[in-house]
């Protein structure tokens, strides 16, 4: 259990700096970024001598108190302050996460960016939809390769993740050797066959790695992840039963499920379609790079989807979260444009939820049973499975690279706190280990390390065209909003007298429905001209109505509804 | 696996009539009422020759799209219409999912509330908030004693839950036996000792049941649920290890996990405080009641909980499910008023993420982990144990019961569709199985069941004062403004002319934060009223205003805030 090796590992403020000397030329400097709630999880900045090196640059989902915001992206000042100095851009995989923030770093910084084939391809898919493509330098590197960008040498070794052609990085540096581990996995059985390369990571640690970085997503998870194959086993079981069609709902850039999807149904005799504009545009590309093995004159088109004989049609779409507006919640609730769910149809709910997402997923799969079908989804069935490392991958990870320091990077502080007892366990120093919020500035020399100070905040938040402009006071006003909704108050005074000449007229949403609190505005209307019988200077005008409404409303309803008086002396 | 069985269960409208007749006094209704996502959760009507049996009368909390909202309740509406055919009030356990709509029935329906003492105890501290104590009629009632309420005859058996007393129903009518599971677990080995009734099952059984209700929460849970006794050992090891403070977070009314803490506080030298209101009056009525074993003065007050040697002290407190105005998340926080966390403190989050609160959840226990507390939650540890039955369970209660008719309830619809099939398998007829929404109505006669039609909705909002008024329309208002705020735009026009004579004025919160958006304010001003140069009918000048400044601030901003045009004739 747990707390049998337990022995708190809190943020160390402290430093350990051994005989290491200051000098610029001695410093590197490592700045995780981005991640909502997580830390250091899309982004990070290595800085020698002035010179900086990127690492990922994706966007996350906002958590359920960031209202009305669209994305969101990490802080990137530190980087926009230094256009001039980036070397480069490496990119680890194609997931989102790690690729959606990057139209808001190009538009700004001016340097090329580094990846493997199909992860580029993803890359300009995405950069294609903000129309940045033309003057993007972009290179393609393949696992094995190293790259000179000095004071950077950065080698390419493959990681087996849930997307196809993900890399970990190993890094030298005048101060040392650097792994980064990328997203990963020790799948023994990838869909694609390509192992994670554990010679290369051998071959690392032999030389004496200096610092790693370690993705920290399953750090509480007992065991080792399974591989992508059990999936395919469990979904070779449900075709083999299932009479009428079969839906398979997924992340659109989970290539190897599609992939997975569309060799299972070639054995069973069914077409596959794909259902969701950016699952299209992902799987079109990774089959044009010969990622995934589906011609696009294969596909299923809707109208086949829909009138093919069921048991010959094997459909892939979005929606395995529950987003509300995506293919498979609008098809259970017969609210699609092309393609509804129809009874007999199977149903597999690919993912497992994402923290916050649980409530979408399983009104979703409630639907979908309420539709008719038959539904595989998490809480019944592996039809999923991490393409994250569990524990006892992390520490063989950690034995395999025998780092000098270890920073848990990728995961909420309680994913990190348990990586780093990980590393403990298996040898690490204690004060050799640093747990660091997104932002705070890491320092190692040679044979020192230390946290010195914060650079950024954790993240920026999108909405609409909006890049950070919406903050505290703007999502405190939503959150009062969202619960009382807002009463505003005109009223026409005379500039000379004061007199009220013109209402008050109440307008009011999202607090009682007007067509039958008619009585209540009414009895509001005549509170307001009450108390503004004998005038007086416009701004005590204001704090009247404002007191005397909050009160009334208050007594009336139990709600608190944000009041504005408007007085316009005419 | 799930499919193995798999043989479609959808609602079934159809009618299985049988034999029999439909004169009224051959007719048994059954309604389930309330539940937010769940069916037949919180309340239950038997109604046979116009009178009504009513079966607990609970809260739930709502959904994360009810902004607003602070309660829900069941639709009473049908009972409402009949206030005087109330023949009773039937309380199956303490919790409030059972208990905490009473105070909204009784208001309107004056009917005997029977219960057994401690959920009797629980009941009066539920009705004492509302100042509804005085006048109701409360009985208590025993495991094993039968009440009559021609033409229901109640027998109580008992049955283990995460709440001591629990019970579950045999009800006699004269069409047959009803038997109603309650919120049950088969615990071998309950804290108080006291086991679900097996004899009373088996004999109930014995008699021929016509219809089972059952709790399905678990109905996806393979095998058994492990039994409460299992969290009192990992609690032990915890106390035995621990240095510091233990702080164990649960539900209010968790009597027994508090009565663990307590028991094993005493083995090691330890006392207990209690932190938070809630928890503090249903821990002084369950010691009242010898419930509990803990003497109030025996209760370590906030200041000894912060002084006296941290390995002297436990403590238990409300805010298990990371409620943001709970006890456990302002203590992580440092903002408690009596008491907040400290490094060395180990803190045991004793619950499971109800679906929806796992964001909350994960992030108090980060916070936590960030004051420098070890921490024990779902992840790592089993520091908690549902007190619904699993599937195994199920098993067991469908044999031992045999009912003609099987109705799941207390479950989403997925629960309901699994403990269908679970039915199924153990040999109830397909066409003897009903899964109901809310609201619907079943009717049984001797031998025979159909679902006839609907008489309420699932659940009613309850929004401070307000229960019910609170629909579809203010909620949808709720969520666009929680989404991009909204713009008033106030403008006084001359009443003969319709010349702009004031104005326009723009009030706005939630969509910009308006000391960095003068420009854009100023901008949207000039483009009112260039808009309106012409002047024009009042009615033509709000849609002018309204569509200038949707696509202004959609075309600077990518945002559509909610515009109301307010025009004054002066």
């Amino acid at each position: 259990m747990d707390w049998a090796g337990r022995d708190d590992l809190r943020p160390k403020q402290s430093m350990n700096l051994g005989e290491g000397s200051f000098l610029s030329h001695d410093l590197l400097r490592i700045i995780p970024l981005g991640g909502v709630g997580q830390i250091g999880k899309n982004m990070m900045v290595l800085e020698y001598d002035q010179q900086l090196l990127i690492i990922d640059c994706g966007l996350m989902f906002p958590e359920s108190d960031m209202l009305g915001i669209d994305i969101v992206i990490p802080d990137m000042s530190y980087v926009f302050e230094r256009p001039d100095r980036v070397r480069a851009i490496i990119i680890t995989h194609g997931h989102e996460d790690h690729i959606g923030g990057l139209p808001y770093l190009i538009q700004r910084v001016k340097a090329p960016i580094y990846a493997t084939r199909l992860t580029r391809g993803l890359v300009e898919v995405r950069l294609k939809e903000f129309h940045l493509l033309n003057g993007v330098e972009l290179h393609t590197v393949s696992p094995g390769d190293v790259l000179d960008l000095s004071p950077f040498k950065v080698e390419f070794f493959r990681v087996c993740h849930s997307i196809p052609d993900g890399v970990g990085l190993g890094i030298t540096t005048p101060v040392g050797l650097v792994v980064h581990s990328g997203d990963f996995k020790f799948d023994q059985t990838p869909v694609d066959g390509r192992l994670t390369d554990f010679a290369k990571l051998a071959e690392l640690g032999g030389r004496g790695v200096l610092v790693l970085l370690s993705d920290s997503t399953n750090a509480e998870t007992d065991g080792q992840t399974p591989s992508e194959r059990v999936v395919g086993e469990v979904l070779d079981q449900i075709f083999a039963r299932a009479q009428g069609r079969i839906i398979v709902a997924t992340f659109a850039s989970n290539i190897s499920r599609i992939q997975q999807v569309v060799t299972i149904a070639r054995k069973y005799g069914r077409r596959v379609g794909i259902v969701g504009r950016s699952m299209i545009d992902y799987a079109k590309r990774a089959a044009e790079l010969g990622y995934l093995d589906l011609a696009p004159d294969e596909m299923l088109s809707p109208q086949q989807m829909n009138s093919l004989p069921p048991h010959k049609v094997a459909i892939v779409c979005t929606g395995s979260q529950g987003e509300p507006t995506s293919a498979l919640v609008r098809m259970a609730l017969g609210e699609h444009r092309l393609v509804n769910i129809r009874p007999g149809d199977s149903v597999v709910v690919s993912s497992t939820p994402i923290p916050g997402n649980e409530e979408l997923v399983n009104r979703t799969v409630n639907n979908l049973f309420r539709a008719g079908a038959d539904v595989y989804y998490y809480e019944r069935a592996r039809v999923h499975v991490s393409g994250h490392a569990s524990r006892e991958e992390h520490k063989l990870m950690l034995n395999l690279i025998r780092p000098r320091f270890f920073v848990p990077i990728h995961g909420e502080y309680r994913h990190l706190v348990h990586h780093a007892r990980m590393a403990k366990e298996v040898g690490v120093p204690r004060e050799n280990i640093f747990i660091v919020e997104s932002g705070q500035v890491l320092e190692f020399g040679p044979d020192w390390g230390r946290i010195n100070g914060q650079v950024a905040q954790g993240h920026v938040l999108v909405d609409g065209l909006g890049v950070g402009d919406v903050g505290n006071v703007v999502l405190r006003d939503r959150h009062l909003l969202s619960r009382d909704g807002f009463v505003v108050v005109v009223v026409a005074v005379d500039a000379d007298s004061g007199e009220v000449v013109e209402g008050p007229d109440i307008i009011t949403r999202g607090f009682v429905y007007i067509r039958e609190a008619g009585d209540l505005i009414e009895e509001a209307t005549h509170h307001v001209l009450e108390a503004l019988t004998y005038g007086g200077p416009r701004a005590t005008v204001s704090t009247k109505i404002k007191d005397t409404l909050a009160k009334f409303f208050y007594d009336q309803t139990g709600r608190r509804p944000m009041i504005l008086p408007v007085v316009m002396e005419v």
